[in-house]
């Protein structure tokens, strides 16, 4: 049994005494412990020694006190086991020398055996489980195929990923069908995750907001959709798709558990677009972690006062900046422990 | 008298024929014709030589037949006169080498007076008329207080203006110094466009989506609306914030003549938003330029009879991507001239 499972039960339906809180990218670069093993280890290295994820997953937990905890991974692992070949360059981030852009070339793309080539995910599941010791639950993730799709077909990160678009207006039957190679994939992904200890799932959509609302439903949520309905049965799934609160209507008829909310959607506004139950996770503007303890704790309270404290995961709108000091991300998380009704 | 005045009609309040049509970065490098200009002077040149200047604005109504000019200028003219020094550096984009964020720093910013510090502008606008001939009306733009402020502080173009966000998070008197000091520039200096001859302006708010709906209002919307109120009396402004559909009811409130949407919000959704007879201009997704002209014209119908016809300026969501054929440009234009109820 959890020692804190304040976190599911809220993703269970459940009315708790506060909201439960993490972090996107709590494991990470503003933690000195994070650092120092960035310094010694290459970012995929990481990523794929079960000890190294397993132990930087652990950190938060330890150092800021944090409700859940998120197995440390990339979103690109996916993608790697597909059979793209996908490099993290220093100062450029996610690049590709070959990108997926024509149907031969999405043709050689492959739906893997999943033991075969992310069973290093499912050993630091195992190994982060064994260390958590039933403090928190761990949260699994996958990025959207969407997401993933802008990697691929753009071949490094973009402001506007015009080139990932043009394949998805030019040759649409293409882009389905790396879009579904890739929503096939993270489907047997994430039920191997459950199985091999997950409590929870986040997908999130970095970059689902470079759409528009009609080209969101047919090249994004359709897949993750698909996602939903696969895990459902199987664990909670949370959705977070950045700069797209036009599809929190539709989102919130779904099977998911939860949905995530950036800091550009007013929490009022977030309530109204998806119901008063729905649960919702967010939405605090990283950079207002820039902010002295004490204006960030007025402004969390305010946040959950507008979120309503029911039904809520207290959380950022998007992942935690770099240079944040972690008496600001501790300040952070003791603001929505301290907050009662 | 202008020949062809139907811009200035809907933004007049007339219920015209069919809606007009110009593009965001109109006057740019999917132009052959501009790149041929590109090779020979670099970017402030551009901007900085009336005949030059004139010679690009006009060329889009030549090639593409759009029914407005807008100036060739750039948003950053106007902290350079500020004596902020800011460059154009290659393949990086805006540069400062001594970004503003102290109290000390925006003390040494000044309102400068503008016809000693951007009388070229106007000559511009003179040289722009004469060679317009009275085809089509001519826009006149500036960026908005808080956009000129996040190239200020965060000295580079970013992501996420994390660092402009912290000047606000952390000492709010001096970003909000700094913030009324370019309203008042940019005030004078749309009012000195008026005087040499822009028939409208545009504020382009780029970055305000970048903030929450609150800091929006504090850090960005009250500053627009300063301009907004002192220009009105004067000429027609248009308002254009990329990602900022939140703010398009208090902004549909305020004198501004007509509303820039971008592609994330839907036409249904920003009718909702602003009201029925609000003037909105946009918003298609620059990317759709990609594809085939039978796909661009029939989304480019789509997008007309969800705005409807009445009441709205067709406009890309954002500006021209580079890559566009010039053939696809054309058909998006001819698909508004061929519309009819």
């Amino acid at each position: 049994m959890l020692q804190n499972d304040i976190f599911l039960r809220v993703l269970n339906g459940k009315v708790t005494e506060r909201p439960p809180v993490w972090m996107m990218r709590q494991a990470g670069r503003y933690l000195p412990e994070f650092r120092a093993l960035r310094d010694k280890y290459d970012f995929f290295t990481r990523c794929k020694t079960p000890e190294l994820a397993a132990e930087i997953t652990v950190q938060p937990v330890d150092i800021v006190g944090v409700d859940a905890a998120i197995l440390f991974s990339d979103i690109l692992v996916v993608p790697q086991a597909m059979n793209i070949e996908v490099e993290m360059k220093k100062g450029v981030g996610p690049w590709l020398s070959h990108p997926i852009r024509t149907a031969q070339e999405v043709a050689q793309v492959v739906v893997p055996d999943i033991e075969e080539s992310l069973g290093y995910v499912m050993e630091a599941i195992k190994l982060t489980k064994q260390m958590l010791a039933d403090r928190v639950p761990l949260i699994g993730f996958a990025g959207s195929p969407w997401t993933i799709f802008c990697y691929a077909v753009q071949g490094s990160g973009s402001r506007d990923f015009a080139t990932a678009k043009e394949l998805c207006f030019t040759d649409a039957a293409t882009a389905h069908q790396l879009l579904q190679k890739i929503t096939d994939t993270t489907i047997l992904y994430l039920k191997e995750k459950v199985k091999a200890g997950v409590d929870a799932v986040q997908i999130f959509d970095s970059w689902g907001g470079v759409l528009s609302p009609e080209d969101y439903r047919t090249f994004s949520w359709q897949y993750i959709n698909q996602i939903v309905e696969a895990l459902a049965p199987l664990t909670k799934v949370i959705v977070f798709a950045k700069g797209c609160w036009f599809a929190l209507p539709e989102m919130a008829t779904s099977k998911a558990a939860a949905l995530g909310v950036d800091w550009t959607c007013s929490p009022q506004q977030a309530r109204i677009l998806t119901g008063e139950k729905k649960v919702l996770q967010g939405n605090l503007d990283p950079s207002c972690l820039l902010a002295p303890p004490a204006e960030i704790k007025k402004r969390v309270r305010e946040m959950i006062q507008a979120f309503g404290s029911a039904h809520y995961i207290a959380n950022l709108g998007h992942g935690i900046l770099p240079n944040v000091p972690v008496e600001n991300a501790k300040a952070f998380v003791e603001a929505v422990k301290e907050y009662r009704l």
